[in-house]
């Protein structure tokens, strides 16, 4: 795979798994043809028969590399890491790689997924809850999510500029847009220093501003 | 690392993110300390000062080698599979590698977080879920899941007696444990034979059975 090969990305402006694809495709100096699935219009393009044909876990993101569908936004982080190994987004040292995996997977696995739009659908529709009563769920799994990762990365010395080291990683490429989805709810970040410097730091690289859903040719 | 190493493992007997753990240690031939933390007992030993030293996360599983904690299920697979390379939980092509990572994180994030313990507490205390909505809400999820998984897998001709080929990888890792979970509310299985086969398949390897909740020290 080369910066001129075939790939296409399914996108959503606002879907932060799909903005997680979009950093690691700008740090790694990759094109993409982008595709865009609206998660809202119409009862949301994911649940089409178009692209449930793509991937019937009916979610974006999707990457096509020539012909094969990669679904799962970790999965295609380790994929394109595998591919095109510079710049390398995980370090190098089987323990370091170790500690940013774990803080992308407590992300993707234990905030994003429970704050998630069909998530949401369902409490409203099925358990009749509130706007008020989502706003609190939400924040509840942020919170959590977010002083157990302030407290491992604040006085750990292996945390730097970023959340591993002095260079991006799979960590900061999972932080970065959940703390979009976090402004976009109001919350209060103040107890969380570290994670707002590492934010910093971040958008001072093109790949992560040249990413964010406001920059997308479908944001609204 | 070597089979002597240093392991130390925080499990539960029921958590079938520890059950994954424990299938990779088996199939590694690795042996681990065992350390119990009751999720149920006194409001959750996972919540208990000692525990949330280890992890702050305040989940299980956590593994300490040589002093390094590492949460988060599939960082620890993959760490695991760095450290011990034989025999291999990943294929060697990067495509088919995608592939089981997709699977892989397909249930690690896309349906055993909305099933987990602390999320169940929070329905039934916050949302007022009685015990048939919170037992419809665990089925929705895993039947999207499932329905997703059976679908990827049925004519793949990449899926073998397993996953992915003909050995256990990460895929069939994540699917036995969360197979369990939809065993112990009662679901319907019968509209997927694909799954049902691999874990037939899989509960012929010794990892597998050895790795089940009901074979813990700690089952109740």
């Amino acid at each position: 795979m080369s910066a001129g090969s075939d790939l296409t990305l399914y996108s959503y402006f606002r879907s932060s798994a799909a903005f997680r694809v979009r950093i690691a495709l700008n740090l790694k100096g990759l094109k993409a043809d982008m595709r865009f699935v609206h998660l809202l219009k119409d009862g949301g393009a994911q649940h089409g028969s178009d692209y449930q044909k793509i991937n019937p876990l009916e979610l974006v993101p999707s990457l096509v590399d020539h012909g094969q569908v990669i679904s799962q936004s970790l999965a295609i982080l380790e994929y394109l890491e595998e591919q095109v190994p510079e710049p390398p987004l995980l370090p190098r040292d089987a323990g370091a790689r170790a500690r940013v995996r774990q803080i992308a997977l407590s992300i993707a696995c234990d905030i994003h997924p429970l704050n998630n739009l069909r998530v949401q659908q369902y409490l409203k529709a099925q358990l009749s809850a509130d706007d008020q009563a989502r706003i609190a769920w939400q924040l509840h799994w942020m919170r959590l999510g977010f002083d157990a990762l302030e407290s491992l990365l604040h006085d750990d010395p292996a945390t730097g500029v970023f959340c591993h080291g002095d260079r991006p990683t799979f960590a900061d490429i999972c932080l970065v847009p959940q703390m979009t989805n976090a402004r976009r709810i109001q919350m209060n970040l103040s107890s969380y220093p570290t994670l707002l410097r590492i934010e910093e730091a971040a958008y001072r690289l093109p790949a992560f501003v040249a990413a964010r859903p406001e920059n997308q040719p479908d944001a609204e």
